[in-house]
Protein backbone atom coordinates (compact mmCIF):
# COMPACT_ATOMS: atom_id res chain seq x y z
CA UNK A 1 0.00 0.00 0.00
CA UNK A 2 1.41 3.42 -0.81
CA UNK A 3 0.49 6.92 -0.32
CA UNK A 4 -0.61 7.13 -4.17
CA UNK A 5 1.22 10.26 -4.45
CA UNK A 6 4.04 10.78 -6.87
CA UNK A 7 6.29 12.57 -5.59
CA UNK A 8 6.30 10.96 -2.04
CA UNK A 9 6.30 7.39 -3.12
CA UNK A 10 9.31 8.23 -5.87
CA UNK A 11 11.26 9.80 -2.77
CA UNK A 12 10.43 6.69 -0.35
CA UNK A 13 11.64 4.60 -3.06
CA UNK A 14 15.15 6.75 -3.49
CA UNK A 15 15.68 5.92 0.39
CA UNK A 16 14.65 2.15 0.13
CA UNK A 17 17.19 1.55 -2.33
CA UNK A 18 20.14 3.20 0.61
CA UNK A 19 21.40 -0.45 1.48
CA UNK A 20 20.03 -1.62 4.85
CA UNK A 21 16.78 1.05 4.84
CA UNK A 22 13.84 -0.86 4.92
CA UNK A 23 10.65 0.29 3.51
CA UNK A 24 9.18 1.76 6.65
CA UNK A 25 12.47 3.79 7.41
CA UNK A 26 12.44 4.91 3.88
CA UNK A 27 8.82 6.15 4.75
CA UNK A 28 10.02 7.69 7.45
CA UNK A 29 12.90 9.82 6.24
CA UNK A 30 10.54 10.65 3.33
CA UNK A 31 8.07 12.54 6.38
CA UNK A 32 11.18 13.97 7.12
CA UNK A 33 11.94 15.53 4.80
CA UNK A 34 8.48 16.71 3.75
CA UNK A 35 8.34 18.49 7.38
CA UNK A 36 11.44 20.15 6.72
CA UNK A 37 11.40 23.69 5.35
CA UNK A 38 11.58 24.21 1.51
CA UNK A 39 15.34 25.80 2.24
CA UNK A 40 16.62 22.85 4.38
CA UNK A 41 15.03 20.53 1.82
CA UNK A 42 16.87 22.93 -1.10
CA UNK A 43 20.25 22.14 1.36
CA UNK A 44 19.87 18.29 1.84
CA UNK A 45 19.24 18.35 -2.02
CA UNK A 46 22.11 20.60 -3.02
CA UNK A 47 24.61 18.56 -0.22
CA UNK A 48 24.17 15.36 -2.31
CA UNK A 49 24.86 16.68 -5.49
CA UNK A 50 27.77 18.72 -3.85
CA UNK A 51 29.15 15.70 -2.43
CA UNK A 52 28.58 13.69 -5.60
CA UNK A 53 30.44 16.62 -7.78
CA UNK A 54 33.37 17.49 -5.64
CA UNK A 55 34.41 13.76 -4.14
CA UNK A 56 36.80 11.53 -6.21
CA UNK A 57 39.52 9.03 -5.62
CA UNK A 58 42.98 10.02 -4.60
CA UNK A 59 45.11 9.11 -7.66
CA UNK A 60 47.69 7.43 -5.45
CA UNK A 61 46.51 5.61 -2.86
CA UNK A 62 42.09 5.49 -4.19
CA UNK A 63 40.66 7.20 -1.41
CA UNK A 64 38.54 9.58 -1.34
CA UNK A 65 39.36 13.33 -1.48
CA UNK A 66 37.80 16.14 -2.67
CA UNK A 67 41.81 16.77 -4.21
CA UNK A 68 43.44 14.84 -7.08
CA UNK A 69 45.72 14.01 -3.77
CA UNK A 70 44.63 13.25 -0.74
CA UNK A 71 46.28 14.98 2.55
CA UNK A 72 47.63 11.44 3.80
CA UNK A 73 49.66 10.96 0.50
CA UNK A 74 50.78 14.68 -0.04
CA UNK A 75 52.02 14.74 3.87
CA UNK A 76 55.41 15.18 4.30
CA UNK A 77 55.49 13.81 7.97
CA UNK A 78 54.10 10.37 6.53
CA UNK A 79 56.22 7.42 6.64
CA UNK A 80 56.37 6.22 2.81
CA UNK A 81 57.98 3.02 3.06
CA UNK A 82 54.84 1.50 4.52
CA UNK A 83 51.24 0.89 2.81
CA UNK A 84 48.44 -0.38 4.68
CA UNK A 85 46.08 -1.85 1.86
CA UNK A 86 42.21 -1.67 3.28
CA UNK A 87 38.84 -2.56 2.00
CA UNK A 88 37.64 0.96 1.63
CA UNK A 89 37.83 4.35 3.02
CA UNK A 90 35.88 3.76 6.38
CA UNK A 91 38.48 1.15 7.51
CA UNK A 92 41.14 3.54 6.80
CA UNK A 93 39.07 5.89 9.08
CA UNK A 94 39.36 3.42 11.80
CA UNK A 95 43.32 3.21 11.84
CA UNK A 96 43.68 6.93 11.62
CA UNK A 97 41.67 7.19 14.54
CA UNK A 98 44.00 4.84 16.69
CA UNK A 99 46.82 8.23 15.85
CA UNK A 100 49.57 5.05 16.24
CA UNK A 101 49.80 4.24 12.61
CA UNK A 102 51.87 6.76 10.66
CA UNK A 103 52.18 5.12 7.11
CA UNK A 104 50.44 5.23 4.02
CA UNK A 105 46.87 3.70 2.54
CA UNK A 106 46.14 1.85 0.06
CA UNK A 107 42.10 1.50 -0.56
CA UNK A 108 41.01 -1.48 -2.82
CA UNK A 109 37.02 0.00 -2.99
CA UNK A 110 36.02 -3.82 -2.24
CA UNK A 111 37.04 -7.38 -1.77
CA UNK A 112 37.69 -10.00 -4.47
CA UNK A 113 34.21 -11.99 -4.65
CA UNK A 114 33.47 -14.15 -7.46
CA UNK A 115 29.92 -15.17 -5.49
CA UNK A 116 28.82 -11.12 -5.95
CA UNK A 117 30.51 -10.77 -9.24
CA UNK A 118 33.44 -8.89 -8.21
CA UNK A 119 36.84 -9.83 -9.91
CA UNK A 120 40.57 -8.92 -9.26
CA UNK A 121 40.32 -6.39 -11.83
CA UNK A 122 37.41 -4.53 -10.25
CA UNK A 123 39.71 -3.90 -7.52
CA UNK A 124 42.08 -1.16 -7.15
CA UNK A 125 45.18 -4.00 -7.18
CA UNK A 126 46.91 -2.28 -10.36
CA UNK A 127 47.23 1.03 -8.90
CA UNK A 128 48.76 -0.85 -6.16
CA UNK A 129 51.55 -2.54 -7.66
CA UNK A 130 51.98 0.61 -9.67
CA UNK A 131 52.97 2.03 -6.54
CA UNK A 132 55.41 -0.75 -5.33
CA UNK A 133 57.47 -0.47 -8.65
CA UNK A 134 60.11 2.03 -7.59
CA UNK A 135 61.83 1.31 -4.54
CA UNK A 136 60.62 3.29 -1.43
CA UNK A 137 57.99 1.08 -0.05
CA UNK A 138 59.34 -1.77 2.33
CA UNK A 139 56.27 -2.97 3.53
CA UNK A 140 52.82 -3.55 2.79
CA UNK A 141 50.01 -4.36 5.56
CA UNK A 142 47.24 -6.46 4.44
CA UNK A 143 44.69 -5.09 6.77
CA UNK A 144 41.38 -6.76 4.90
CA UNK A 145 38.11 -8.07 7.11
CA UNK A 146 38.59 -11.48 8.71
CA UNK A 147 36.49 -12.81 6.42
CA UNK A 148 36.61 -15.25 3.50
CA UNK A 149 36.70 -12.47 1.11
CA UNK A 150 38.98 -10.79 2.90
CA UNK A 151 41.51 -13.55 3.58
CA UNK A 152 41.31 -14.50 0.21
CA UNK A 153 41.93 -10.68 -1.73
CA UNK A 154 44.92 -10.65 1.12
CA UNK A 155 46.35 -14.01 -0.52
CA UNK A 156 45.84 -13.01 -4.06
CA UNK A 157 47.71 -9.57 -3.59
CA UNK A 158 50.08 -11.28 -1.32
CA UNK A 159 51.44 -13.15 -4.49
CA UNK A 160 51.46 -10.39 -6.76
CA UNK A 161 53.65 -8.56 -4.36
CA UNK A 162 55.91 -11.54 -2.98
CA UNK A 163 57.82 -11.73 -6.13
CA UNK A 164 59.11 -7.89 -5.97
CA UNK A 165 60.70 -8.49 -2.68
CA UNK A 166 59.07 -6.49 -0.38
CA UNK A 167 57.57 -7.71 3.08
CA UNK A 168 54.04 -8.53 3.26
CA UNK A 169 52.11 -8.60 6.80
CA UNK A 170 48.71 -8.45 7.94
CA UNK A 171 46.77 -7.69 11.20
CA UNK A 172 47.35 -10.05 13.73
CA UNK A 173 44.37 -12.40 15.25
CA UNK A 174 43.66 -12.72 18.41
CA UNK A 175 41.21 -12.19 21.33
CA UNK A 176 39.95 -8.28 21.43
CA UNK A 177 40.84 -6.51 24.08
CA UNK A 178 38.25 -6.21 26.55
CA UNK A 179 36.83 -9.37 25.07
CA UNK A 180 35.29 -12.64 26.85
CA UNK A 181 36.92 -15.69 26.73
CA UNK A 182 33.82 -17.29 27.31
CA UNK A 183 32.04 -15.74 24.04
CA UNK A 184 35.37 -15.97 21.65
CA UNK A 185 34.27 -18.80 18.94
CA UNK A 186 36.76 -21.64 18.48
CA UNK A 187 38.56 -19.99 15.34
CA UNK A 188 39.23 -16.97 17.22
CA UNK A 189 40.59 -18.55 20.28
CA UNK A 190 43.02 -20.81 17.96
CA UNK A 191 44.11 -18.27 16.04
CA UNK A 192 44.69 -16.74 19.24
CA UNK A 193 46.54 -19.43 20.93
CA UNK A 194 49.12 -20.16 17.54
CA UNK A 195 49.93 -16.33 17.69
CA UNK A 196 50.70 -16.45 21.19
CA UNK A 197 54.02 -14.77 22.48
CA UNK A 198 56.28 -14.49 25.68
CA UNK A 199 56.07 -12.21 28.19
CA UNK B 1 37.20 11.70 13.82
CA UNK B 2 35.38 13.00 10.26
CA UNK B 3 36.96 12.29 6.67
CA UNK B 4 38.02 16.14 6.55
CA UNK B 5 35.96 16.21 3.48
CA UNK B 6 33.77 19.14 3.60
CA UNK B 7 31.11 18.14 1.30
CA UNK B 8 31.34 14.33 2.29
CA UNK B 9 31.49 15.71 5.87
CA UNK B 10 28.37 17.93 4.99
CA UNK B 11 26.21 15.11 3.80
CA UNK B 12 26.75 12.84 6.55
CA UNK B 13 25.13 15.66 8.66
CA UNK B 14 22.27 15.93 6.85
CA UNK B 15 21.74 12.42 6.70
CA UNK B 16 22.12 12.52 10.47
CA UNK B 17 19.71 15.09 11.58
CA UNK B 18 16.88 12.56 9.89
CA UNK B 19 15.54 11.25 13.11
CA UNK B 20 16.49 7.83 13.90
CA UNK B 21 19.73 7.61 11.85
CA UNK B 22 22.91 7.29 14.17
CA UNK B 23 26.14 9.06 12.94
CA UNK B 24 27.54 5.34 11.35
CA UNK B 25 24.34 4.94 9.61
CA UNK B 26 24.49 8.39 7.84
CA UNK B 27 28.07 7.52 6.95
CA UNK B 28 26.82 4.60 4.84
CA UNK B 29 23.95 6.59 3.46
CA UNK B 30 26.24 9.22 2.27
CA UNK B 31 28.56 6.62 0.68
CA UNK B 32 26.25 5.20 -0.79
CA UNK B 33 25.38 8.61 -2.48
CA UNK B 34 29.06 8.95 -3.30
CA UNK B 35 29.01 5.55 -4.71
CA UNK B 36 26.03 6.10 -6.95
CA UNK B 37 26.55 7.36 -10.65
CA UNK B 38 26.39 11.27 -11.14
CA UNK B 39 22.67 10.77 -13.03
CA UNK B 40 21.45 8.57 -9.96
CA UNK B 41 22.66 10.76 -7.72
CA UNK B 42 20.86 14.01 -9.30
CA UNK B 43 17.46 11.82 -9.47
CA UNK B 44 17.83 11.45 -5.52
CA UNK B 45 18.93 15.00 -5.15
CA UNK B 46 15.77 16.16 -7.10
CA UNK B 47 13.29 13.47 -5.46
CA UNK B 48 13.57 15.53 -2.40
CA UNK B 49 13.29 19.05 -4.43
CA UNK B 50 10.04 17.40 -5.59
CA UNK B 51 8.41 16.05 -2.87
CA UNK B 52 8.98 19.28 -1.01
CA UNK B 53 7.73 21.31 -3.78
CA UNK B 54 4.61 19.17 -4.44
CA UNK B 55 3.48 18.03 -1.76
CA UNK B 56 1.05 20.35 0.87
CA UNK B 57 -1.54 19.72 3.02
CA UNK B 58 -5.52 18.69 1.63
CA UNK B 59 -7.27 21.70 2.44
CA UNK B 60 -10.05 19.57 3.94
CA UNK B 61 -8.77 16.81 6.02
CA UNK B 62 -4.98 18.02 6.62
CA UNK B 63 -3.49 14.67 5.33
CA UNK B 64 -0.42 14.84 2.58
CA UNK B 65 -1.30 15.20 -1.05
CA UNK B 66 -0.68 16.69 -4.31
CA UNK B 67 -3.67 18.01 -4.95
CA UNK B 68 -5.45 21.09 -2.91
CA UNK B 69 -7.78 18.25 -1.92
CA UNK B 70 -7.53 15.13 -1.54
CA UNK B 71 -8.30 12.03 -3.41
CA UNK B 72 -10.25 10.52 0.24
CA UNK B 73 -12.25 13.98 0.89
CA UNK B 74 -13.46 14.05 -3.10
CA UNK B 75 -14.31 10.38 -3.39
CA UNK B 76 -17.68 10.49 -3.61
CA UNK B 77 -18.31 6.65 -2.37
CA UNK B 78 -17.04 7.55 1.18
CA UNK B 79 -19.30 7.85 3.96
CA UNK B 80 -19.33 11.30 4.88
CA UNK B 81 -21.08 11.75 8.38
CA UNK B 82 -18.23 9.78 9.71
CA UNK B 83 -14.90 11.34 10.85
CA UNK B 84 -11.43 9.49 12.16
CA UNK B 85 -9.17 11.90 13.83
CA UNK B 86 -5.61 10.54 13.39
CA UNK B 87 -1.85 11.61 14.77
CA UNK B 88 -0.31 11.76 11.46
CA UNK B 89 -0.86 10.55 7.54
CA UNK B 90 1.15 7.12 8.48
CA UNK B 91 -2.11 5.80 10.68
CA UNK B 92 -4.16 7.16 8.06
CA UNK B 93 -3.03 4.48 5.89
CA UNK B 94 -2.83 1.65 8.37
CA UNK B 95 -6.78 2.36 8.38
CA UNK B 96 -6.62 2.31 4.29
CA UNK B 97 -4.48 -1.18 4.23
CA UNK B 98 -7.54 -2.44 6.35
CA UNK B 99 -10.12 -1.72 3.34
CA UNK B 100 -12.72 -1.72 6.26
CA UNK B 101 -12.91 1.95 6.62
CA UNK B 102 -15.27 3.87 3.96
CA UNK B 103 -15.53 7.44 6.42
CA UNK B 104 -13.70 10.48 5.99
CA UNK B 105 -10.50 11.44 7.87
CA UNK B 106 -9.20 14.10 10.06
CA UNK B 107 -4.78 14.27 10.45
CA UNK B 108 -3.79 16.31 13.31
CA UNK B 109 0.20 16.10 12.32
CA UNK B 110 1.05 15.77 15.99
CA UNK B 111 -0.02 15.18 19.94
CA UNK B 112 -0.65 17.52 22.20
CA UNK B 113 2.22 17.02 24.60
CA UNK B 114 3.93 20.19 26.73
CA UNK B 115 7.03 18.63 27.70
CA UNK B 116 8.03 18.76 23.94
CA UNK B 117 6.07 22.36 23.34
CA UNK B 118 3.15 21.17 21.71
CA UNK B 119 -0.09 22.98 22.27
CA UNK B 120 -3.21 22.24 20.69
CA UNK B 121 -2.47 25.49 18.46
CA UNK B 122 -0.26 23.89 16.80
CA UNK B 123 -2.51 20.92 15.38
CA UNK B 124 -4.86 21.06 12.96
CA UNK B 125 -7.89 21.02 15.74
CA UNK B 126 -9.58 23.95 14.03
CA UNK B 127 -9.75 22.84 10.97
CA UNK B 128 -11.73 19.84 12.83
CA UNK B 129 -13.85 21.80 14.25
CA UNK B 130 -14.70 24.18 11.23
CA UNK B 131 -15.48 20.81 9.48
CA UNK B 132 -18.45 19.82 12.20
CA UNK B 133 -19.75 23.51 12.21
CA UNK B 134 -22.51 22.00 9.06
CA UNK B 135 -24.83 19.23 10.17
CA UNK B 136 -23.56 16.38 7.64
CA UNK B 137 -21.03 14.50 10.46
CA UNK B 138 -22.69 12.25 13.06
CA UNK B 139 -19.05 10.62 14.41
CA UNK B 140 -15.76 11.45 15.42
CA UNK B 141 -13.71 8.15 15.93
CA UNK B 142 -10.65 9.44 17.67
CA UNK B 143 -8.14 6.98 16.69
CA UNK B 144 -4.94 8.65 18.49
CA UNK B 145 -2.27 6.33 19.88
CA UNK B 146 -2.73 4.44 23.09
CA UNK B 147 -0.24 6.46 24.83
CA UNK B 148 -0.25 9.69 27.51
CA UNK B 149 -0.11 12.10 24.89
CA UNK B 150 -2.63 10.09 22.53
CA UNK B 151 -5.07 9.88 25.08
CA UNK B 152 -5.01 13.93 26.36
CA UNK B 153 -5.41 15.21 23.00
CA UNK B 154 -8.29 12.74 22.58
CA UNK B 155 -9.87 13.77 25.79
CA UNK B 156 -9.24 17.52 24.83
CA UNK B 157 -10.47 17.21 20.95
CA UNK B 158 -13.68 15.40 22.47
CA UNK B 159 -14.57 18.25 25.08
CA UNK B 160 -14.37 20.22 22.18
CA UNK B 161 -16.51 18.08 20.15
CA UNK B 162 -19.46 17.55 22.70
CA UNK B 163 -21.30 20.41 23.18
CA UNK B 164 -21.92 20.29 18.91
CA UNK B 165 -23.91 17.36 19.74
CA UNK B 166 -21.94 14.92 17.67
CA UNK B 167 -21.03 11.37 18.85
CA UNK B 168 -17.25 10.35 19.81
CA UNK B 169 -16.37 7.70 20.31
CA UNK B 170 -12.63 6.03 20.57
CA UNK B 171 -11.21 2.94 19.40
CA UNK B 172 -11.24 -0.06 21.36
CA UNK B 173 -8.82 -1.64 23.24
CA UNK B 174 -7.69 -5.00 24.51
CA UNK B 175 -5.91 -7.88 23.45
CA UNK B 176 -4.00 -8.15 20.22
CA UNK B 177 -5.39 -10.60 17.34
CA UNK B 178 -2.99 -13.43 17.30
CA UNK B 179 -1.17 -11.84 20.73
CA UNK B 180 -0.40 -14.15 23.78
CA UNK B 181 -2.00 -13.48 26.97
CA UNK B 182 0.68 -14.29 28.85
CA UNK B 183 3.12 -11.06 27.64
CA UNK B 184 0.02 -8.95 27.82
CA UNK B 185 0.39 -6.10 29.73
CA UNK B 186 -1.59 -5.31 32.82
CA UNK B 187 -3.02 -2.15 31.88
CA UNK B 188 -4.41 -3.81 28.42
CA UNK B 189 -5.89 -7.07 30.32
CA UNK B 190 -7.30 -4.84 32.95
CA UNK B 191 -8.82 -2.67 29.92
CA UNK B 192 -9.85 -6.40 27.64
CA UNK B 193 -11.62 -6.96 30.84
CA UNK B 194 -13.19 -3.74 31.31
CA UNK B 195 -14.51 -3.85 27.80
CA UNK B 196 -15.41 -7.60 27.41
CA UNK B 197 -19.04 -8.70 25.55
CA UNK B 198 -20.78 -11.58 25.07
CA UNK B 199 -20.13 -13.80 22.89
Amino acid sequence: MSYNILSLDNLIDQFAMIPGVGRKSAQRMAFYIINLSFEDAKIFSDAIIDAKKRIKKCKICQNISDTDECSICLSKTRDKSIICVVQDPKDLLAFERTGEYNGLYHVLHGLISPLDGVAPEDLSIKELLLRLSDETVKEVIMATNPTIEGEATAMYISKLIKPLNIKVTRLAYGIPVGGNLEYADDLTLNRALEGRCEI
